[in-house]
């Protein structure tokens, strides 16, 4: 059963109706709606519709859950699945799930499918993440459910009980919240360095040799800045852990709780060293790159055509020879091991290691 | 228990007994096929080995399930495992599970361990994927086989109720449906293109001014290659979305089905879309391997020994320098956007986003 | 309830106190104790703790478990959860939660929590990995346990039945054994072919023509070590299973038992083969990183000046050419091969594939 005619209601019964179920929707003005929903789900009053539905998914607003009270008799002992999702976070003091199953005691009431976009339900779990986050006091409702959840094609995961709840609302509503700040923190420290050396490589000579050296912008400036911008977000990786063992060391306690700010900047420390990889990365990549441009072929050119009209046969400076050398492989090992860091916080190989060995390949 | 005496009936034996459990073996012919089995595993009549066991693998055919009709009194109130393969998929209307399902009434039936190959069950799960998908209409037994499966060092996946065991049987005939048709689609635009760039690059310099440019194939002519392919496979991945949103605009409604052929284009885009990140990287190689050539060395000190004999210090050309360090720099960002995109669908990474955030990144 | 005050009792009244649950310590000195832990967790003695809890924490180790005999009559009904470690693997008979089992009959014992780090426990699961691995023999007891995890950030993993406990207490004890030997392996190839290249690259020309070739040390001798190390390493993966087959077929049978030596090797391929492609992948990087070097630049010009003087206008060598070309494509393909290689065995995506693909790529 299905009670609600909107856009997920739709999808929900188009769903369901292609997985193989008897779909019946409740609807107030079960005439006007019938014309939305395939011809397969039966549309009717919402007193009848839950008469014949054992499963009834609650698609209605939070706002309009008390007009279902009438319906209380009918609903009595039915397994009420809430998929309403709130829009913002902790908007009411509890779930809507919660709410719900305070207004009918009599029901059991399970959160899920919630964290499921309409798109998604119409179209079938092709890609991104299939898993429909459920959970309810009741063992058995909670089962049946993610029985419904498997056969429509997503991959069920139990959340234990009610409590979970208003985490499971607070989900769809994300958006990479822990990576706002690094970016913003790396788009800045970016700014900074590429001004610095625009000056330095491109508006200096101008000014004192009048120099035309444009050219350098869009590779070599933003080259010298990546691995400056990567260096600083390195050691921001590292710092707040130094930080709160000093902090630990002069409260002589382990078991205090760390002022705000360091707690937030202790749990971006993932992102941060995966911006600081990618700048290195980019780098690597840049770095590779130079002497595939015209301008390195033009240099190199001009300088063996001085050095042939003025005969110097001998151009070799050990000192700069080594200094390259040592600056390369230096830069391969550093990349190699920022890697081995990076893959290691993809969440199938983290599963995969105890604590023991995260932390010493950390 | 086991019933059969096949290859896989064999290394569930092995299996079983290395994992510690006592395993008996029914068979037609005891003395004959008691040879082939482990020592430990005691190998006797179907009937006896059925009576001492109250979990029995139906490691035999399902043209052979009824042959088990006999032993119909002894096997009630066990529960039997449904381990069997099909041939082609969706061979038979109901599934081997259900099948033994109806036959025999009185047992409980769980479908598993038919994704597991005899090779993986004998030497243990070592690499590859070590789920058993399990499912059952009884909780109970199937957390019997579960644990079974546990001890075994599989990671048993409840599938639900025996109506998966259609989908389960299906999985181990599939090799890759979903890649099949892009990469035919791949293959078939690399050869288009690279003969095109041959006759472009090699052969009519030939014809028109005699020049031998055959070394340009291995390297040059593919690497012109790769980014067409690249860009042509990256438009299709997008062209089915707006094929698909105009057909909903003419029809006026969100809930049409697609025409089949859409819809399978739509299902294909995310094989589309990292086959074009994978020419796009391979494109990413070359390029960066065109200055190891001997090739571009060679050229390289031809023209500055043409230009030093000729006494022409200068050879600069602006336009094309900026040409190279934009094209450079745009190559680099669209690939790291693309890297985005292709970490993005691994399950793992997938599966910690909402849709929301999947959505935006794509 | 938690019974113990040691580091993990305190972190885990912490996380407790933190995710909600009301909590009560049992100690043999409360008043002394009483200031190591949260203010909000009440500290009080064992036998009265006890009598308030329904879950019971087991946070000491078990050679004092004996200690608690005295409160069997107040622990006797409740859930006790086993959260200890041993020193070494396989260090008693016995797993530690089947010896509290044994202890306590008329208590549920689960077992849990022991693969989660004090750190992890007081600064919640951050990043790392987040499952909680329980079993039992009682089902309402375990799932009661994983709600109370799931509750504090955990992800509950259900492990089966109380024979898994030893298997689960070894895991913190685990340091990536399965890298130890490949590891050395690569360590003890990589210094042979070093020496060998070190001897013919910098120190035979020293010897014989007094050249000065010490600058070619960081780069260019590690990069013509690389792939020795990678060819071997990379034969010793398909070695095993050719030496298998060879024992298969001398003994006619496919269920005999390898030799350990061999069993060894056949499990240590996995990590063999993503070393092999870790050394194929840096030779790469080493590679590209040639042509940037100021070394390669000065040959270069020097090269072009000799030419320029000698007025020798053509220098390039057709066979030499050619040789390039095609070792730097089949280096690419190759290196594309072992990608996909690698990248199928990624956890995530060898899950999502059944054996016949696992099989079809490897």
């Amino acid at each position: 059963g299905v009670l609600g005619s909107g856009d997920f209601a739709r999808s929900l019964a188009v769903r369901l109706v292609s997985s193989g179920f008897r779909v019946v929707v409740g609807s107030r003005n079960p005439k006007r709606k019938a014309s939305l929903f395939p011809a397969a789900a039966e549309v009717t009053f919402q007193a009848e519709a839950v008469k014949k539905a054992d499963v009834i998914f609650v698609a209605i607003f939070r706002e309009h859950y008390s007009t279902l009270c009438d319906l209380a008799d009918v609903l009595a002992g039915k397994i009420l699945v809430d998929v309403s999702n709130n829009t913002e976070i902790n908007h009411h003091k509890e779930s809507n799930a919660e709410y719900l199953a305070s207004l009918f005691p009599a029901c059991t009431v399970v959160k899920g499918f919630n964290v499921v976009s309409a798109w998604t339900l119409q179209s079938g779990a092709r890609d991104g993440n299939k898993q429909v986050l459920i959970c309810s006091n009741n063992q058995e409702a909670k089962r049946t459910v993610a029985e419904i959840a498997q056969v429509m094609g997503f991959t069920p995961v139990d959340m234990g009980c009610m409590s979970s709840a208003c985490e499971i609302e607070n989900i769809p509503l994300r958006l990479l919240p822990a990576w706002k700040i690094p970016i913003f923190l790396a788009l800045g420290l970016f700014l900074c360095f590429f001004t610095y050396n625009l000056i330095r490589q491109v508006i200096h000579p101008y000014i004192r040799e009048q120099k035309n050296k444009l050219y350098k912008i869009p590779i070599e400036v933003v080259n010298t800045t990546l691995p400056c911008v990567s260096y600083v977000m390195l050691s921001l990786v590292y710092l707040p852990g130094v930080l709160a063992a000093c902090s630990q060391l002069y409260y002589g306690t382990k078991y205090r709780r760390f002022p705000d700010w360091l707690d937030q900047w202790l749990q971006h420390r993932k992102q941060i060293g995966l911006l600081s990889f990618f700048c290195a990365a980019l780098h690597a990549v840049y770095s590779l790159c130079l002497p595939m441009r015209r301008s390195h072929r033009y240099l190199l050119i001009e300088t063996a055509v001085k050095q042939a009209v003025e005969k110097k046969m001998t151009i070799w400076v050990e000192e700069e020879v080594w200094r390259m050398e040592i600056y390369i492989s230096v830069g391969i090992i550093a990349l190699g091991l920022l890697s081995l860091l990076a893959i290691t916080s993809l969440p199938s190989i983290a599963n995969s290691l105890n604590w023991r060995e995260f932390s010493f390949i950390q």
